[in-house]
């Protein structure tokens, strides 16, 4: 992730913490005290944020030492220690609470999702996420999917087309929506389309569709689609899924599938940071 | 919560999603077609959040009409209608997404919270929310605890004192970090201080702490602790709390307990939106 | 374009005109004053930007009253009424400069994408733009080129693939290019490949690419590349593209023809806004 | 021009084109890979915003190093090195759009200012621009005039008194609105009016008007003013200016020519950067 | 001043204040409390700053109803009326302080300035204020100033040229700096330099300069200087100006009179804002 | 004060008064001049805001080198020298203003404070800044309150309770208040709340205020008061506080006194800042 494009929700994420100061820091420890923190896994995880999670301490003083070379996408086991920070206590003590927010959910994410990928890597199919991340932390969140061997959907609305029944609805028809999507995008983008119906599906394959979602659908039905489709497009199952349900749709062959779960339900990742104080100046 | 608060982080998002764009809708959707949305519950809940899921949509379009009875904070059972929203289909289409990731994480935590709140209802114990929430969300994740039955401790490291082990190692003892907090905070907020034995406790309520942090104490000293303080100062319970285990902390006799599972690990509550179209001009 | 997007840019461009104030105006027209303003054509165009123009005057005061039935897209000869506007004549003179810096750009960037499109009408060949836009008015640009019948290539680096000359050196040519970008882009985006030879069209379509960019290409190579590839993929031309050049290159059978010229080279098409003071209060 | 000025203004726009990441150069290109860029002239120009292309690289990457010896204002002959650029690849493809779409753009307004300072010579005239600039670019395009030769008239609304016909209806007459402005603006701006005949000018002068805008005046008319008022105050001519009649414009006397068409109407100068890859790491 | 300008400061005071909410009246107000808030005069004043008052009530509930006669510029005695506000409570009493602080600053320089004005009527002298403003509020304290009947010098370093020592000890002396600053300056501002001494009196006259300011010179010096320059010029006193010396300085018949006391060390003008609870709903 | 919270403070500062560009600098100072700045105090006063003077200039140019050993809340006698500052003419004129701006007004606060602290210093009474400060700029004129030796109220409405007669009278009177306040606020905040009778104190006694404040009381009914509550909670007296009767005030044994004076009538602190052109390059 590129740092224009992270540092202003990192600022954002540290004012809404920080306010107008850290009173209780500002008040018992001195300017000029050094500490220095380590970081430990608890639980068995795959780290991911890691940069995100260095880039609040620097943003807050940009002299502080972290050290560690674990990286983004590394499986660690439970109480490993993952990195180092040295420097100012009062700039570590401000940041921590900032940067654990991040690396948890971003870890828990990455964690999940490689969990999923475990699930199917039978069938070669790919896991994407969705759009059900939390407001404001989108980019974290799909590069966290991507982190644990996860792919990424559309990013939003504007960089990818997904018709779905609303959108069939109103432009009157399966073959009609598709033909005006073709009208209007960036020759660049393919088209996707939801079905939930086989008799949808074959309008939406004559009509020229790129992708299809097969939404909600059975697992039988499924089947079916996948036989019918013969590998013409690609195929996404989307819709309840779970982690006890994705190998049994993985094994109809579908090339995709979303899982809003990954993102909307995220259980932050267990990690521990303890500061030791080191002098005083 | 207050519109100049809520609205940039609103406006936020959406940017985040729509981006320079819904190309699917403005391909598919005439400027003028009408729909009707009708959002249900797909599990029972507690309902966090419906004012910025409106806001949301207002956002877009402020003469989108939205019709409903139930408030924050209302249990509503499963497969329930909520609300109808009555409009612009491109607009309903447009917000539809970005309300309910709102939605699903307030009222995830709402409900949350209220399994929390109802499992130590017999003692009078307060459960109390942490800092460890969703990076810029932290108005949300708090108002959605109260919401929920539970308390909210300090907003940030601005609006509370709470002097942990690495301000008391750097200040030179409990006594002095105490004192320091004394002559610097604002006299409007009372000091907190975490402590982890017996002994620091005495120590912390010798030095005239406003509240005690029992962090990470095992029931059997935590029963001694309360026993001991004898509700000369409140006490709050924090670390390794979950839903098996709050029960029994409570029955200790503490007056708070924080929970970060409240806010770092949530579970999308289940909404379902449906949208009809109405009718194209 | 939705409000949400375009309101930030029209806020910043009237900031930047009027900085605290528009002394000129304040000093010799008093506060209640009224005034009519009309617009009209200078020259045979076709109208973009009518909604911006009027978002303008709105931004500045919400009570002007603006009437007229052209909208984007219409052909307009010159010298004909486009549009007139009532209210107070502050507010029409502060917003007036910024509402045709506007108008007058987009408009001018339709007429000549119209100009573009109307040369290679008989062969069906799309016109694209390209991302050489103005810095910070990309949505405007690539807005008014789809009012003057082009088509948008990717808005930007986010939401298209184009592999150039320097990914593939960097990949390790263009086999291995394709399959990296395919193993990581959303499947829902196509993968467009630039190439300069033959040979190199014919490892681009063994790879697997969607769309193949002939870049700088002469007619006569051009000419084999869209028999050779007999529509299998798209193929769009780029590079040197002018009106005298551009139906000469439609007529090799290319698919698309992207055109920096159309956004990089805008000529403002010709209106004037007459004002007439109505009456003081 | 100042860094905290136009810092903001190029972030804007490298956010514009990045968005949340170049998607075909994370694909392609790998992190450590380093590259060389040069940038050649493709048409013989006058150079502007070349320090603003440079802010752009380091916008992305600090560490990136720029070496050239041109500096703006000079005039370069067509297929000249300009500059190069080495570091890391990736940085160079991510900023290099956006870096030239400020350069040619900016280069272009010096290279055809400089046209028209060229036809006026003779005469000691200065051409000057208008407020017709591209929305949110203004300091860029009134800085390009600069460099070409041209001279600027006010910034915006606020830092310079322009009084035109609606003005002077409004104020009731032309002396009415020299006096109202006269006892309103701060004393260290000038008083300009716009006339359009000879009467007019007679009473502006009267007046005590500082400068005088001849507006839309023929040449015959014009050269009657510049007799009439006889150097006691600056005469600016305005209106339908272009590079065929400028020089007899100038030809008439007076002291300032300005001209919307130096920045309304840009043609980009033609510049083309070449990127070699060098290694990965 | 127009809302584009002034609300987003507005809106930055109200979020400075409010922070995530008031707390206090949220938890003691109910939603539907209506009140009515009187606000008085507590000495005698000049009024500025009741557009902005009013603004900061309507930019938290926009419903509230706001009434009175007096305008800014009115001078009021003390214990009078000014306007009462009817609506919500809890929107009263969060608009209440940072209303109460714009009004009591504007309306202290106000009325301050009017001190000065009064001083030196009998010598048709302008007052001037100085860029010795509060930080962010510039633009409240010179609106402020006009409404106490002062002057506005320029607003900031970008509208206006003020040639000092230093400049022209940069340049090389007196004439070789106004030369420059004419060379480089748009022709629609004025040249105004400072002196110390009558020898550079003179050579500010002899090179052009457009207005003369007379720095920390005593009352006999700048009666030569008036004497001298005889109106060919205006002329500007500055440097250590206060209410008891301004008189003796008008006196001389210089033409400005520049005071960095008016916005540099303003005291509040005494209100008092009563608020009358109504009734629940 | 910490970086990330005083930065866009400053940016803004700065951007209010260079706008597009400092002119008469660029005008006459070339762009290598070097330059060195020594700056004087011109009275006797209490240092605050020098850091925030040095960050100023370094935004303007970050290799300026300013040397100086004086900090904040050092008394510093007349016609001393505070600091120097060496590098680039252009940029020490650019930053010169603002930088005084916030010096002066934030020397000028902690100057003032100390002058109520001396007076109260028998009776170990604490001096309460207030709310009534120059918007935008709270976290400035509260840090010189400290400076000076007073100390903070709350920052704002959201980090601190005080419940005034409004609250009181909307809750339905001292108890319901109070026990309302209990029920909502974080558990880390204490409870004041405005009486103006010995009943009123009474009640709130009774209700379990944690702070008292007297408001408006006259001397004798503050005695009574002090003596009553007999040192239970402490008493804030507020309400027309100035110097001449701050002393009576805290010999009546209450805690603190809060005094608008403090920030509402700020007077500026007289510094003066020479500079030396040292030589062109």
């Amino acid at each position: 992730m590129e740092n224009i494009i992270i540092e202003p929700i990192i600022r954002n994420a540290l004012n809404e913490d920080l306010g107008l100061g850290d009173i209780t820091t500002i008040a018992t420890v001195s300017y000029n005290a050094l500490g220095c923190a380590v970081l430990y896994t608890r639980e068995n995880l795959i780290l991911a944020g890691v940069d995100v999670f260095k880039a609040v301490f620097y943003e807050i003083d940009s002299n502080l030492v972290i050290s560690g070379d674990y990286k983004d996408g590394d499986r660690i086991p439970q109480d490993s220690l993952v990195l180092t920070i040295e420097g100012k206590l009062r700039a570590i003590l401000q940041a921590e609470r900032t940067a654990l927010n991040f690396l948890q959910r971003m870890s828990g994410i990455a964690s999940k999702t490689k969990e999923y990928v475990t699930k199917v890597k039978l069938w070669n199919t790919k896991i994407l996420d969705t759009r059900k991340t939390a407001p404001g932390l989108r980019v974290f969140d799909k590069y966290s999917v991507r982190i644990g061997g996860g792919y990424n959907h559309r990013i939003g609305l504007f960089d990818g087309v997904l018709i779905k029944d609303n959108h069939i609805a109103a432009a009157g028809g399966i073959s009609k929506a598709i033909k005006k999507a073709k009208s209007y995008i960036p020759h660049t983008l393919k088209i996707e389309i939801e079905v939930e119906t086989i008799s949808q599906l074959t309008e939406a394959l004559d009509a020229g569709a790129d992708i299809i979602m097969l939404d909600n659908m059975n697992i039988e039905t499924m089947g079916k689609a996948v036989k019918m489709v013969a590998n013409r497009v690609p195929l996404e199952a989307s819709g309840g899924i779970n982690l006890d349900n994705v190998a049994e749709i993985a094994a109809t062959g579908v090339d995709f599938i979303s899982v809003g779960d990954l993102t909307h339900s995220v259980k932050a990742a267990n990690f521990s940071l303890k500061i030791r104080n080191s002098k005083n100046n």
